[in-house]
């Protein structure tokens, strides 16, 4: 049988990761934390689809559309964790178990990136952990997508 | 004369209607919905160019353009509703009347959900009432820009 | 078959419409939208009960007697939609669908104005339209407590 | 001597008990309750006076006229709990002790309904304890009244 | 020419005045104070129609009526001015001048008292002079009434 | 058949009562209240289990315990009523019927002691009351846990 | 005996009346004012004291020095009335009585003049009714001020 | 050496320039602003980049790329303003000083627009002074990015 | 013609300037500016009248006079700009343009300094770029005041 | 050389996992978490020390003394997340690094469990991945603590 | 006559003093301040208990047990002065003066810092001078229990 | 070696002390007040510089004027403590050490009193203890500004 694809959706900025702010974000790019990600995939037994992009709207059409093709959904919605809706929209209508990254620990950041609106609508949160977080999340989700034998 | 054409705006994730939690929005399609609101606006007198994006940046866009070529401006902005300034200055800028519908009673859902940065300048509202929410949107807006004979 | 009636309540001062502030809630007398919800009544098969009281108490206990006698509640508060706990727990005593109306657009009025406590228990809102509203709401609500053939 | 009498006030809606929502209130009518106060007022040697109305304005004048003629107020003011300075102020001026009674636990419904205007110049509360809690404030009230031998 | 009539409205518990609380309001009887608003009246050539009611619904009523028959009104609404956008509105519809009277000083009694829905659309106001405060207020409305000659 | 035992828990400074402030709390002590409570019981058939303690932490592991050993839980936790979320959880742990009671209405006093943590976890509240209070939750909790015949 | 002499002090900007604003302040200058207030004063047989400073130290001194030599204080502080505690605290110290008076509604204009920290402390207020509210308070004053024969 | 360049981003609606409410934004086009800033570009030694998108996601990408071509930049957010929190990590994902202008003054208008998200990060801002702002920001950027001499 | 004369006004602790926290402020002093202010002016062809005081009234002052005197109005409150409600006042008397500059940027420093009670009746304000904020404002005042040709 | 050893900290209510609101927490036990702990442990090279109480004062005792032995701590407060600032204070003492764990997702709970004062001064957060949670900080825990070879 | 006592209570975390955060508490230990009270205690003629807890419920009881023994209370309750309404009402129960210190400025710290739970029952505060202000409590405890010869 | 000299800056009204509210103040005066923190400062080895105003724009002044002469500033700011952000921008621009002192406890008082602007800038605070408090003042600067031996 086919193994189960989560889809691993990077939100805004995050393409500039280890080139922005190394003293919040580290050094690690974004495609070392994909490569970070396939790796746990792998020893997991799942396959993991990993995109970023800077427009709301098509993290909002990805999530629509793993409805049909995905498992799951790990989602760093970077700055858009505290102003989308309609992300948080588009996660809950994919019907598909979502669980949420922060590089950073947002609760010990500005107040405004306390509020998250996507975490009441997902499974949990990992925050906090930098790029370790990702493997963690990828770990804990094959947990959740993979059939009981 | 030709007839009044009325921009039916259908903000993000109203494409996965009928797919996405039916208990809140129920069976019906989008493309119910417009074939709804062209058989009305048919009995009405006007046009109406119906579209739906994710991306909010074409909504302000059609917005802006509507100003040439249109009579009134239905939007359903979901998400943006309550998130969207630049939706609202979009349609302001359009000098056209604008009444918002929603399908779902907003103000029976979560509280973030209750405030429309849309209403202020809107003519009216209607929510609650599912697809005919949107064909009582058009009796109205037909109303409003007929000319009076 | 008798038809179903529809009571259609109107809050305090609304008996002042036409005579007061026309440039926010025109000239029409609330004669002239009875007129024209028994119009609209006829033309969708339904009956209306059409009452006002300056006297929230009145509102109470008509909307508590309707529980027996009536399929649908069309509700224009007036001032009580903001302040009336009583109005809104005696609506949801008579058990039947409640469509609320208001002839301004309440969300770009005062602030005090933008909260209704009959909201959250209604289907659904249409505001702004003025005296069309109410013919709006006559069609809503003959489509829901019209028994399916 | 004749025996002190207390006033048994009952604000709006509550003359709908037994027939609404019953999963809040149980199928207790009010016709019940006041046959329990009666049957309790008996035994702890009070007499009761009994009255419902959905006007503010019923209650406001009963509680000044209490002054006069009544020992202390047992109030259920319902809705007008969160909303009436009114009968806020009518009761104080009946300077008499009032006992509030809720039949659902107001601490654990909406939020609005968490402040009460009564309970800061009542003697006590209590709440969530049904019928049985008027019972209850027939005898705490007696004790209040009854003139130590 | 007939003189002016001013409508003199009091609202709930301010037929207790004398009876209740006479540390905040003194031993003035509302009759002691009509008696003192009439001598002033008829001192300044105005005639005055002094009402009392604990029923919202007949302050709004009265308010509605004056609109025809009366040159001002001056409100004391007691426990209403702080939850009544129902009279507020009212008083609106009349189209007359309003001044506002409280015998108390309502700023510095509790929190609620603070704040008056009548305030905003009145011409002004006169708390915390007692009984002379009606006083005051007719000679102030005789001023805004009167014909320039 | 065995009777059933009620938990009656009492927190922080409930041991001074007779010694301090005696013009909120009354002369009565925490023995003259548990003798109170004793007689009410014997009345109702039930027994009860008085205990008190200074620290959260024993309060919290007394509700615990008393999931497989008591019938209900009677609580005045003090001022840990305005603080403790650990007891909340630990009376909502026990699955058993919690009654709340103050001595003192929490509603005249302190803005900070309007809020319980318990209340929306328990059947009701009774406050104000004084050590009658107790009485009173003793009858209603033996209602509450005595088996319908 | 000499007359009893009341403080008349104005705060900032009130020097600008009838250059500034006349929408919201008339063209009556303050000069007008004291006229008109030493007409009234000497009709009422006290006597005024009118002043005016655009600092805060000023009004204080003077407030502090009244309670040797004057036998009461209308205030109308202009600006300060929003932000000064130390006005509030002079005024206080004086022991005298305190009426405060405004020109405009101070409740019909930005939110931040709504609030006052000399109402509370201040025996009543009159607000709106132009020059004519301090000849009202004069009035007032005076009987205040004036022995009971 | 080659001059530096200054990104000058404009957010969306402000595309409508010249077209939209003119009584808020004046008859200037965008195309004006830009000309206008070219020739005070020239003038400070100094060349410009002058976009426009109606897409947050454009203006975050365009922010991050300018951290390897640019010198600074100039952002007139529109809407986004009080909305993007990504546009305002994109800003500083750049690691340019960032100079904010508005053509109106936020701060007179609705208070939705009196918070940026932008200015905490930014050097400074300018706003109210029209197109005559996105002038002097060009000026005072010069200064910033010219390296001293 | 005579050239037109603008006032700049600064506030309490403008004159510390080049001697108090230089890390915010930097080592210009306040001659230093008033020598930049003068040198920009003689360039735009117009006067400037520079002024600072400790004083709120002082300032207050100034600003009425300048009513008769002066064409425009440039300043910098300092800490008055959060607490003065008096200045706003007698800015707007002086029915004056008025430019709000700041060398700090308010907006990324502490919250109480976010609000500007000048802002709001202010044309526009700079801030956040030193003391070449005050040469724009000269800049963008002579603009404002200078006859059109 | 000796493993490090992580001490791991449960607080109130804990001990009734498995026991407790399944729905919520699931029916694994605290001791099965213990076990899933060791496990993880062992295959990362570090030794746990696993501990729960009841009282706010064992876990700030045992936080302090933690820094001596323990290389970090794993910290699932319980109820006392929400309001301990003393077990924050104990934690910071410790100078170790922390890692909180939630067994629910405490943003989909209610409002007073949105806040935690431990998640500022950690270094990140696992939330609503149940036993799985405590399982993945170990891992987390283990590359923070391990020394890097 | 046998000295009075004063008792010192100390609250959770204080034993860490001098191992913690030397930044803001320094290098003293608890035990060193205790030197110094005894030391200063000697001078001022009365006798010092000084003890420490990390257990709410400790310092509780030791508040009511010191009604009978001791003449005053000088408390620094760590983090407990944020938290704790159970020991702000065990102190009022002692009805011993009270006086609060901190060795830290605690309005120069987080937020929830601010507000004292203690501060509004004790006799004054005294924060911020580190050890010292121990100190300065004992010299004014000593003034406010020592009888006046 | 001159012995170091400091400020005692007192706020508006002070200078009422003795004659003002002594149920709250006490007898004493400023003058005897004075005269103790002589007394105190000559038994410290410092001398004292001891001023009253109730301008604010003098105690700013007197604020600058320190920073050359004085060692350090102890302040009751009175009403201003709550008020003025610019006598906190001057005792900052002072770059002296800073005490805040206040006769009575502002904790205990209403809430506009809890807030002030200088705490956050001082080293520490003593209130609630009366003209000891100033003493008590003297004694901790006299070790902050003392050189170490």
């Amino acid at each position: 049988m086919a193994e189960a694809t989560i889809l691993v959706l990077n939100g805004p900025n995050l393409n500039m990761l280890g080139k922005r702010e190394p003293a919040i974000y580290g050094a690690t790019t974004l495609a070392d934390i994909e490569g970070m990600c396939r790796a746990e995939a792998a020893t997991r037994g799942v396959a993991i689809d990993f995109r970023q992009s800077n427009h709301e709207g098509d993290l909002v059409t990805w999530s629509q559309e793993a409805r049909e093709t995905h498992a799951g959904i790990i989602v760093n919605a970077g700055a858009l964790t505290h102003t989308s809706v309609a992300l948080r929209d588009a996660l809950l209508s994919s019907e598909l178990p979502v669980v949420e990254v922060h590089l950073s620990n947002i609760h010990a950041r500005e107040t405004f990136r306390h509020h998250s609106y996507i975490a009441p609508i997902a499974v949990g949160m990992i925050c906090g952990l930098g790029a370790k977080g990702y493997v963690l999340a990828i770990e804990a989700m094959a947990d959740i997508v993979r059939p009981t034998p």
